[in-house]
């Protein structure tokens, strides 16, 4: 049988009046019968539309201050009942068909957002509206149900061009919307009740999900979801060009974009399994790439980076990726930046698989940090504090005025590696510089034996001169070393100076301060205490 | 005003029939009407209650097939009136109070589990259950509204013992549990609609969430929330001594608990930063808890230690903690396992601080594994697939049949540790010992480097003969070396070699496979592919 219908009559109860005049003139037009009932028959009978009242479908008056108005036998009945199975009984019972519903609820999150009290709240719950949304959405075979003034366009649209006759397929679209639209409000009356009383809890819903390829591994099936009611985060990234991301990608993106939000100058992120293995800051875009390459060269190959300006074609001509010898060409994973030039896009499209995207950082600010653990979840605040007071008990002090930047942008670092993390940082030719890191370690000795051994590696490689020791020592001299957090015993600072390194900045806070501190002194160590903790994992 | 009211008229309509006689029986004797509906209606009256029906209350027939029964002007006005302000408006419209509905929807979610089609879900969304239960819970001032067979015990409580009276604060409750129901009914109507049409959504509730100390670092706040409909996993664990958990703990008791869930015979797990620097296999516990314990001793100072065997208290005199040299005690943060001892327990004690927990870590099988990145979400299957077929590419070959426990472990151990990895594996004393691992490097042969480099410490400290060059050798010789991911370059292999590693698995799939199995032919070393990627991040 033809599921095509059309609407002979129309319940219209808003509370956004949002093109509701509109709408019930297309519908006046199509020859239909309108009920209504309090603001919203005012203000179609303002705009000269002939409404019925509610009160002569249901026989009973509006009562209780409004609290009943639409809820009858009558009104649910004309939604509910079977148009082919129930026809006669309705028939001997007087019920005639209501085809549409257009109803949206009293504006309960509206309230709660402007601070509504707990009596505002309460009379800001719907009780006719989700009846009537529910009772359309559960016999939607017959009846529309619409939720959003959004949707009222493509009602037209259906009148319009198929001789006022509404699609089975639309009706069912909607009956989707109606019940997510019903989920929604009564969790967040759920979550607000349950706070009241002093309960926590916390609803997460998430739309509009697709199939990866595959997850972590090729074994594994993935799914990728928006947020509801966010901005989406990397859901809403712009794909301009390459091969599908992968999950892997978009935990790399994450982490990448993580690296560079909390940057004010021009920066750039390499980013190999979420840790950021190069990160610069400067003014030059070209030379924070080079830095931020230079922070580990031969992991940054296949990596994702990540820029926080927008992405000129000057900068990535350092991909090589035109170079006839291909070992020259400098491959990587993704591209991302908030915006990127004509001109860098054509260069980086010569790498058919490099995916290039454009997306704002800002975007992923402003989330709680949440973590699903197998049937619990951990919900805690960004780390967003760099630190507290600086204090400098050692008799070496730093200069803080002179090294401050490099001291906040070693913070920056530390924040985004994973513990226990040790970054070296340095101040190069006017930009900052994560020289060396060592992530991910049980072992914070063993962090630091990394991140040293890296910086090494790093500055045989740039110096071009004849008296490397004496580079070396100069440069090293320089550096900021960074802990995550305190040192539990004076081992990191004896490797430290070891190695020339002069400069240390950690939280502090152990019971061992004092031997580290002391230890500081005896290798002419300036150590600067932050008293925040930058744990990552 | 004194909120505490009588119960006079109650409104009893429920699918699921337990306690509902017995419920009634106590309404009566407190002299209260009753009226229902339908098979509750039924139930009751085989029980020789006396009930009205309902349409005596309604003026209207059940109609179209019972899918019209409650909602009707006299129910809901009779539910949702201000018992203050709209008294006389009530009295006008002849509308009596009902001071109860006790209610429970069609059962959605059970025609869904098994496996109803689309009309007899349809069928099975209620309509008129949500209404009353909504209209009751907003007018819960007045209103006792119960949704579940478990809440009648206390109603019945409150009756007795407050000579017939109900609570206000047992109502606000009976609200907040019937708002929950609701948006918990719609919530699956919803996804499950979502999915008819082809979309993909997802609904995720957490329930009963407390407040943690701080977050991973202290200037974050932080909760712990529990899965709805879930077993809850960790937050159920049972806490039997020691300070209160952490955010950090319980996100590495995660990790630890996953790193030996797929163990099946006695296994420890040794965890510090969520990743496994000790683990180990085999029949005696508390070797088994030495041998992961000797995977990396320093780390292990302040670790998470898991166990999947019942604790008894000859394998936790290993750490000493009565000794009367501190330095000889062994402190560690968190002990866990399935069961413990009464004297383990008693031992454990003796540190105060040290947290001994219960779980079963069978609990935290069967969940996705799902990650939110600032507003989205990445959920994919966990990583169950050891390997695929394994394939013997290289001249020399393992013995699969005499290493198979060996390779097991080896991968299952490489399953829990962070990207890039590489784990090194060998047979001690009858049991499975990881006895080197590089975790989280952006760089593989770093990895490689790290794991063999803590085989060597490992092996040093071990050995107590005079020659030790010859017993390492040995020893490599007879481990199997892991890695996650597959060889891009001959380096790791070559490197291997070079320390004496025999045996390596991997994955295989690179386009430089053959230039791998021809460095390890030129090194004598016999290689496996599994086939099957583990990556972690």
């Amino acid at each position: 049988m033809n599921l095509d219908w059309n609407i002979k009559r129309a319940l219209l109860s808003v509370s956004d009046k949002t093109g509701i005049v509109e709408l019930a003139n297309s519908l006046i037009e199509n020859g239909c019968e309108i009920i209504s009932t309090g603001g919203t028959k005012r203000k179609l009978e303002e705009a000269g539309i002939t409404v019925t009242d509610i009160s002569k479908v249901t026989g009973n008056p509006e009562a209780f201050g409004g609290r009943m108005k639409t809820i009858s036998f009558q009104i649910e009945s004309a939604l509910l009942f079977d148009r082919e199975k129930d026809k006669q009984e309705a028939n001997s019972l007087n019920i005639d068909e209501i085809d549409l519903v257009v109803c949206n609820l009293y504006p309960f999150k509206k309230v709660l957002e402007s601070g509504g009290n707990f009596e505002e709240l309460i009379e800001n719950i719907d009780i006719g509206g989700p009846t009537m949304l529910r009772a359309a959405a559960k016999n939607f075979k017959y009846v529309t149900v619409i939720t959003n003034p959004s949707d009222y366009d493509e009602l037209q649209k259906q009148m319009k061009e198929n001789d006022g006759k509404i699609s089975y397929d639309y009706r069912k679209q909607m009956m989707v919307k109606a019940f997510n639209h019903t989920a929604d409000y009564d969790s967040l009356i759920a979550q607000t009740m349950d706070k009241e009383i002093g309960q926590s809890s916390l609803r997460l819903s998430f739309k509009e999900g697709y199939d990866l390829r595959y997850g972590e591994n090729s074994h594994q099936q993935a799914k990728f979801y928006k947020e509801q009611d966010s901005n989406g985060g990397l859901f809403g990234l712009k794909f301009l060009h390459g091969k599908a991301l992968s999950f892997n990608n978009i935990l790399d993106i994450n982490g990448a974009i993580e690296s560079i939000s909390s940057c004010d100058k021009v920066a750039c992120a390499v980013v190999k399994h979420s840790n950021p293995c190069g990160l610069a800051e400067g003014f030059d875009q070209k030379q924070v790439l080079e830095l931020a390459w230079a922070g580990d060269p031969i992991s940054a190959f296949g990596s994702i980076i990540a820029f926080n300006t927008k992405l000129e074609l000057e900068t990535v001509k350092f991909f090589n990726l035109d170079h006839e010898n291909r070992a020259e060409r400098k491959f990587i994973e993704v591209v991302i930046a908030p915006e990127i030039s004509e001109e860098a896009l054509d260069y980086l499209k010569t790498h058919k698989n490099l995916r290039v995207l454009e997306f704002d950082h800002s975007k992923l600010k402003n989330f709680k940090d949440i973590r699903y653990l197998n049937g619990s979840l951990l919900v805690q605040d960004k780390d967003l504090k760099l630190f507290d007071k600086i204090d400098l008990p050692t008799k070496t002090k730093i200069d803080l005025e002179q090294d401050q930047k490099l001291i906040e942008f070693g913070l920056k670092s530390i924040q985004n590696i994973k513990s226990n993390s040790i970054s070296i940082v340095r101040k190069k030719d006017n930009s900052l510089q994560l020289l060396g890191m060592g992530a991910g370690q049980p072992n914070r000795l063993i962090a630091s034996k990394m991140a040293i051994e890296k910086c090494k590696e790093n500055l045989a490689k740039e110096y071009k001169g004849d008296d490397f020791p004496a580079y070396q020592k100069e440069e090293l001299a320089n550096c900021i070393l960074i802990s995550d957090a305190f040192f539990p015993f004076p081992d990191n600072v004896v490797l430290a100076a070891k190695h020339g390194i002069t400069k240390i900045i950690q939280p502090g806070g152990s019971i061992k301060d004092q031997t580290v501190i002391d230890a500081c002194d005896q290798n002419d160590i300036a150590m600067a205490f932050t008293g925040i903790r930058h744990f990552k994992h």
